[in-house]
This record gives C-alpha cells, structure tokens and sequence, in this order.
C-alpha cells in the first residue's frame, strides 16, 4: 500500500500515475484475475451467503467464463456440488491468489493469519460485525494481520466484487428468488461493458446492477468495498487507468470522508484519461441528517464537496437516472468541445421539449448559421429534406423525413464549425423511415468526432427497436427528449474540464469508439 | 357552442358549471358514445389514413369494443373489408352520429353539407391543409357550415379522438409497422384508464401514448384537436367534469392562446373536482424560438403563463417523465394535507437519494416525533422491526425486514397527524419479505385518505414484480427514489391548490379508490 502513502508527498506527474497504476495493477490483479480462488466459508446452507458465493464462482468456473480454479472451506469439512470442502485453506493442495471470506467476524482474524501463511494475495471479506458495530479492534486485527503478509483487502461488511468479464462474483445474492412458486429473477446482473461502478452502499449498488440490467447498460466492474479498510477509491482508479475494459468510473458515495485530498488529487490526474461521474447522498439537510442515521458518518458541507468535485474533474449528477444516463452517454460518445448543440428532430413537440431543457441546464441551441442553413435549404431544393421542414434549430425534418433526410441534416450539423454536438430525435413513426435508417445516421457521423446522442419515445416494438438498434451501434439513446439533452450536457460538462486542463486536444485524438 | 360565450359573462358557481357540463356531454357524447360512425374517405389505399381509420373503427365495432355501426364513405363506390362504401354519406341506409372525415381539404366543405343535411351530429376531422398552410377561407367554410348545422368539430389536421373504453379511434397510424419482414407493434394503444389527455401536438401526442403503453399507464380518452376550430380544452374539461373514466386531465400546450381566460376560469372551477397536469413546450427563451418555428404561434411570456397555472389550479411539471409521473399519482390516491413526508425503506442509500430529492422540490422530511418514535420502538421490542432499524426520518427497517415491518412502520407513519404522505422504498432483496408483502402493506394502508408512494429499483424480474403488483392494487409505483418524490409532489401540490379554495376537506370525503 506504499503509493498511498506517498500521494501527499509527490508532485502527481503523467508518468507518476502510471507509476502508481502500474504498482496498484500489480497488487490488486488477484481480485479480477486470479489463478484460484477459495471461499472460506463455503456453506452447505442453501442460500446462505456462503452457499451462494460458492455456487456461483463454481459455475462461473465450470463455464470457463472465469479463468480461476475455486476451492471451497469449511471448518466441518465434507462436500458441496461435488467439490470437497477443505477444513482450512492450509489444506487447499493449490496456491491460492484470491481469498472470499464469508466466515462469522470473530473467526476472520484466524483466517487472515492462515491465507498469510497459504501466500494469499488479496482477500474480499464479506463477514459484517466489525467497525460497523463498535468492533473496531476486531478490524484493527484484520487489518494488521493483512499489512503483516501484504494481503490486500476489499471490506469487511460489504458485496464485495462482480467483474462480468472475468466471472470474479462475490456477491452472496443469489440471481432468483422463488415467489408464488414462480422462479423470478431477484438479483440480475448487468452483462460485459465499460463502466466501473464503486458504490459505498451494498444495497443501492445491487439496486443500480438490476437497474443498469433493465436498461442494458454493461459493466467492467462492481466494487462495493463497505467499512474500506484497504481498497477504496484511490485504488480502484488506478487500477482503472491501465484497463481496457473500464472507459468510466461511477461513484457513490454519501460521507464527507470519501473525498479526501489524496483522491481529490489522484482523481483530477485519472480524469483527463477518463471521465468520473459522481453521485453523492445527502446534498440536502434532509439527506445529510439520512447519511448520518445510515452511516454514521458526516455528509458534509455541500460546498466544500462541490468544490472537490470541480478539483477532481468528476461529472456531478443530480439523481440516480442521471447518474446513469450520462454514464452511458460517456461510455460511447466523445466529450463535446463546447455547449452549443443542434437538435435535429422528426417531431416538432419533442424538439421544444429538448429546447425547454437544453436552456434550463445551461446548454446553447444557437439559431441555425447561415452556412448550415444554406447547406439544409441545398438538401431541401434536391428533395432529400422534406418541403415542410423547419431549420430553425431544432432542424425540424417533419413526419415526412425519410432514412436520407436524416443523413443530410445530421451530417450538415456535425460539419458546422459552430456546433459541438447533436442530439437526434428520432421518433419512429414517419413512414418513409426504412429499416437501415439507425444504421445510415450511425455510418454519416463515424467520421466526426462530435458527440452524437438519440431519442425515441416510446416503450414498446419499434421505439425499443430504435433505441437498442443505437445503442448496439454506439449511439447512446433515451426514452425522452429531456433524458437525451442530460446525457448531452453530461458530455459538455465532460468536454469542458478537459478544456480547462489543457487535455481536450489530446483526449479527442486518443479517442476511439467502442464499436 | 352557445355555453362558451356566456362564460366570459356568468359568475361560474359551482351550479353554472354543471349546468354547461350538461350541455357539453349532450353535444360532445356523439364522439366517444356514437350509435352510428361513417368515414368519409375510407379508402382502399394500404395503409393509407383512410384505409387505417376505417380498418381499426370496423374492427372495434365488429368485436363489440365499439357500440355502433361503422359506415364507409368513399366517392368512388366499391367495398372494402366486406363493406360497401356509400358514394356519398347521404346514401348510408341509417342515422349517422358522428362523421369522420379524410378527405382532401378542398372536399371537405362540400362533406360537411352532407353531413349537416344527413343529421350529423359530431365531425373529427382528419384532413389537413387548412389553415396551418395559410387555407384560413377554406377553414372558415368549413365552421360556417359546422354551425349552420349545429355541427361540433374536433380538428381538422390532428389525429381526432382515442378511447380505449369505447373503441373510437380516429387515429390513422397502424398499430404495426413491418420492420426486415418482422410486425413490430409501431404504434400502441395504452390500456383503458382513468387519465384523459389532450395534446396541441399530435406528433408528441402519439409519442406519449406509446410511453403510456411501455409503463403501463391506462388511458380514457386521447384528443388532438389540430387546428382546434371548435372543440378545445374548455369543452373537454366540461365534458370530463361528469365522466367518471376521467380522474385526471393531461394537457399538453405549446402556444400562448391556449390559456385564455375563459379556459382559466373554468380550470379553476374544474381543479376543485379533479386535477388538471399540465406539460408546456416553450418555457425557455430556447423552447420559445422552437414553438414560434412549429406552430407559428407564441410562446408567450413564461411569467404570464405560471400566473395562469397557478390560477387554473393546474399542476405544472417540467418535463415528459414528470407529466406522466404526476398524472399516475393523481389517478390513483389523494391528494396530501401538506409537505410533510415520512419515507419508510429498507435501504438506506436509496433513502437518503429520497431525502435530497424531497428537499430539493420542496417538501418536508421532518425528524421524526417522539409519538412516533415510541410506536416504531414498541414495534421494534416486539421484535417486529428489525432491532438494526433507524428511525430518523427516512425510517429505514433495514435488509432485515419482514413484510411485518413494513405494515408496523407504514401504520404508525401514517397515523402521525404531521405526516401528510408516506414514500415507501421496497427494494426487493430482504429475504424475509414473502409475495404477499405488497398486499400486506395496501391493506394496512386503506384505513387512510393519506397519500402512499411506492419505489423499488430495477428492471427486471422481482421489480418489475413488485412495482406491477403495487400498481396493481393502486399504489402507483416508480423505478428510482426520485421519481417517486416527484409524484409524492404532484399529490402536495393539488392539496395545497384544493386547500387555498377550501375544496380539500369534500374532495376527501368524495375520494374513493380506483381500485
């Protein structure tokens, strides 16, 4: 954990964060990429935690899908799923790189000296009734035994770890729940994509997995570290610098503690490599005196957590579909290198809406230039944009628009000089839409690095089709028009720290898409 | 249409507005209870309007859904669907209620003799062309003939009438659209319900039946009245005052001239019997430009109209997922007393996310009495809530809690005479809680005329469940704690209008569920 202690001290320069990312990717890899994995307190309970646990890195193991042998202990010994279970994991005839803690908190020391002596490398403790309820020196314990054999640690008292790319799954709820009989699934999780979620609550986090699941949005990795006694977030971004599959970190947290000095500065470095989007509990009276009954902890002056959030270049969002909306939107798209933005819509009434909330979270739909607007009224003489369409921004193509009508505006925009992103309307309704009409506005913007976001409303057969038909193309789309203007300004917000640092320029170069 | 010039003269007593209710449904009830309908322009066409409009209404009428005959008019004769079509409306062997007409826009003068001398007694008309494109002397033809005949119109060029109890439907989009040779359902009817939505916007009008569809929002009637020549906002609010399908009415306006006075006095009078929602394209100097661009109308001042809302007792919302947010809460239970709000959840984040919110839009989480707290104690030693449960207002009963808890938590809350509305947060994973636990909690809460949200996180599964089975039994529930605080705010917000003109204490006594 040396890094840590010298963040204070050094001048964080690139090569100073690679430095550090690279010593943190070196100690914490046995969490996402171990070779084996043991949970202590493999349980023939059905249900139980260390049933669940168990059963799911076996299976993921079984399936390939994690590249990890998994060995069960129990202090009783025996069997479970056909695998035997090991009275200590001394007995595992194996190294061990990741151990899954899920025994009863008096036994964790004990087992903490075992994994140091078996070589462990890093353990996730699940096992609650440590700090969290007055037991501190038990965790002091836990901790000194860890520092002694140079253990990493994710918790106690919380989920844990869920990577989907590598099967690494400690969370201890299982995927269905049985309800009037009918098996329903309880604890879905979200398939492979990009982002990073750490959460200081367990409970939200697994409510945001089935949320982001609904939603289809993929996830790198689901940290939910509880008392953070070791890893916290300042680990995690370094980790994430360096890794290919996270290209946004999502953050939740609700104590006044998290943001301290250190990852106010580690978190301004990562940030000009890759965009954080932050969502704190309690940014009211209401919600600090909530955090305080929850945590125990203080929420803080609003301001001074402001004012970190700007330092560390994070995405500050206002509620939890904000949260998510942007981090999607941050997923696929470029940062936007302004706020001046065109609407190009095929439906009027949708197009104001988009205006109304474009103005009211501080983005410009600047009246269309001479330039564009000759370049548009060219389309229209040629017939590829409607006769009835309007060009005031919004570009308003009408129920008339067809798959070309979209092209030409959409790409008469993007050239625009004037203008840094696009937010397309896409309502599926006009009948001369075809069924490559997603596809062809995808290929025209591919070779403008602007941003580029969608709307369809609608909540079922072709407005789904629409959205997930964008999505799957990397175009992040949303219900409504005002959700789409969000995931816009996330962008510009994005865009605009970059500016501010001088590393705009050279994020948009690096820049590639995901699909 | 004799009621609307008296209302600038009258004083609207309570008596006034029923008496011209009374008119209006005797001479709007041929558009949405018609014994007889002709479609002047069924057309053999495929998927044209014509075709469309008169496919939809005979196949409504044929399964019994819509309690009339359907007649088909075209000039050219012939059959369709095993239909005649009359050559004129004048050879349709039976009386005819209610005309609609597709026509060309030069025809339909000509169309409206017809029907004036057939005995018509209601037009939806369908054709454009008049004057949104400068064809005022061919409109103005059109209502002076309407008049001489005593003729009501909803139109021309909008999409007419939608009412899913009784099977009208004028709108001429398909419900599928073949996409890559698979029937996608591009234009889906919400189920029948309570909410009767009227949109200036045909366009956003069908966007937002679509959303109503995908999260299950019922719907009694749709009106889009286009050019809006006679039928508008005051006669459909007349016609709502009596029906007991409408509890809620959704309005959607763009331009200035649709808050006249006449409509704000009756609003006024109309708010202290059922809540008005109301969406307005153009609130911005952004969202302005737009509407001036789409309708050529204006948007007017922004401070000019919230004086007007406030007025009419309308609650204002701000974008397209509050006003379909709001307008289900409404549908569904009581308004609230006041601002004061207890939130029960088990999880703690998601708590604290409500808490902020609440803050944030002006309601009041206040700390929690001290009658209160002995009750939620007592529960709590009875060993009915859980003994980690916090009881500071959010009363959070923790991932511990059994769907006794959330009775015991949700009764005392409830009981509280400074509570005025309760957010319950559910989150689905406490393993104690059984599939009854939805219905424990509506059971318990029915002895209350109070408010009570419902919020569970996630799409998929077990959230889909609980919140399907909450709306189900007229808890309206919502995917994020913020959400559900909107809605929370919606209900406050009517109390508080019903409270400054002494309404509330009878609109709770009337008050009656759904469900």
């Amino acid at each position: 954990m040396s890094y840590k202690a010298d963040l204070d001290k050094v001048e964080l320069t690139p090569e100073k964060l690679k430095e550090f990312s690279d010593i943190a990717r070196e100690q914490l890899r046995a969490f996402f990429e171990p070779r084996s994995i043991a949970v202590i307190g493999a349980s023939r309970d059905v249900n139980s935690p260390g049933w669940v646990a168990f059963k799911i890195l076996l299976e993921n193991s079984r399936s390939g899908l994690l590249k990890a042998k998994v060995y069960g202990v129990n202090i009783k010994g025996g069997e479970l799923f056909g695998e035997p279970l090991y009275k200590s994991i001394l007995d595992v005839p194996d190294e061990v790189d990741h151990a899954v803690i899920l025994v009863p908190a008096k036994y964790v020391p004990g087992a903490m000296e075992e994994c140091g002596k078996k070589g462990v490398k890093v353990a996730t403790i699940i096992s609650a009734g440590f700090s969290e309820i007055g037991n501190v020196e038990l965790e002091n314990k836990v901790v000194e035994t860890a520092r002694r054999y140079n253990i990493r640690i994710i918790g106690p008292n919380g989920l844990g770890v869920f990577d989907p790319w590598n099967g690494v799954d400690t969370m201890f709820l299982p995927y269905h729940k049985s309800l009037n009989g009918k098996e329903l699934l309880a604890c879905p999780r979200p398939k492979k994509g990009y982002i990073m979620f750490i959460s200081q609550s367990g409970a939200l986090g697994v409510a945001v997995l089935d949320y982001m699941y609904g939603e289809g949005i993929g996830l790198s990795k689901f940290i939910s570290y509880g008392n953070k006694v070791d890893v916290d977030e300042i680990d995690m971004l370094l980790w994430a610098l360096k890794d290919p599959t996270i290209r946004v970190v999502m953050i939740y947290i609700e104590g006044i503690k998290a943001l301290g000095r250190a990852l106010v500065k580690v978190a301004r470095e990562f940030s000009k490599y890759k965009p954080i989007v932050l969502l704190k509990g309690g940014k009211t009276k209401a919600g600090a005196r909530a955090v305080a009954s929850h945590t125990a902890s203080l929420a803080g002056d609003i301001k001074v957590y402001e004012a970190a959030v700007e330092k560390m270049g994070a995405i500050w969002t206002n509620d939890l579909m904000e949260f998510l909306d942007v981090s999607k939107a941050l997923v696929y798209q470029p940062p936007a290198a302004g706020e001046n933005i065109a609407i190009v819509t095929d439906g009027g009434g949708a197009g104001i809406l988009a205006s109304d909330k474009a103005e009211q979270v501080g983005l410009i739909v600047p009246p269309t230039s001479d330039k564009l607007l000759e370049k548009l009224r060219k389309a229209q003489e040629r017939g590829i944009i409607p006769s009835v369409a309007t060009f005031a921004n919004p570009i308003d193509i009408s129920g008339s628009a067809s798959d070309e009508s979209y092209v030409a505006a959409i790409e008469a925009a993007l050239e625009e000089d004037s203008i840094d992103a696009v937010l397309v309307i896409a309502l599926h309704h006009p009948p001369l839409l075809s069924a490559k009409f997603v596809d062809k506005i995808i290929e025209a913007i591919k070779k403008y690095k602007k941003p580029v976001v969608a709307v369809d409303i609608g909540g079922a057969g072709m407005a789904t089709w629409v959205r997930d038909r964008f999505d799957e193309l990397g175009v992040p789309s949303y219900p409504t028009p005002e959700r789409g203007i969000i995931a816009l300004k996330g962008l510009v917000s994005y865009g605009a720290f970059l500016k501010k640092v001088k590393a705009f320029d050279e994020f948009i170069q690096r820049w590639k898409p995901v699909i």
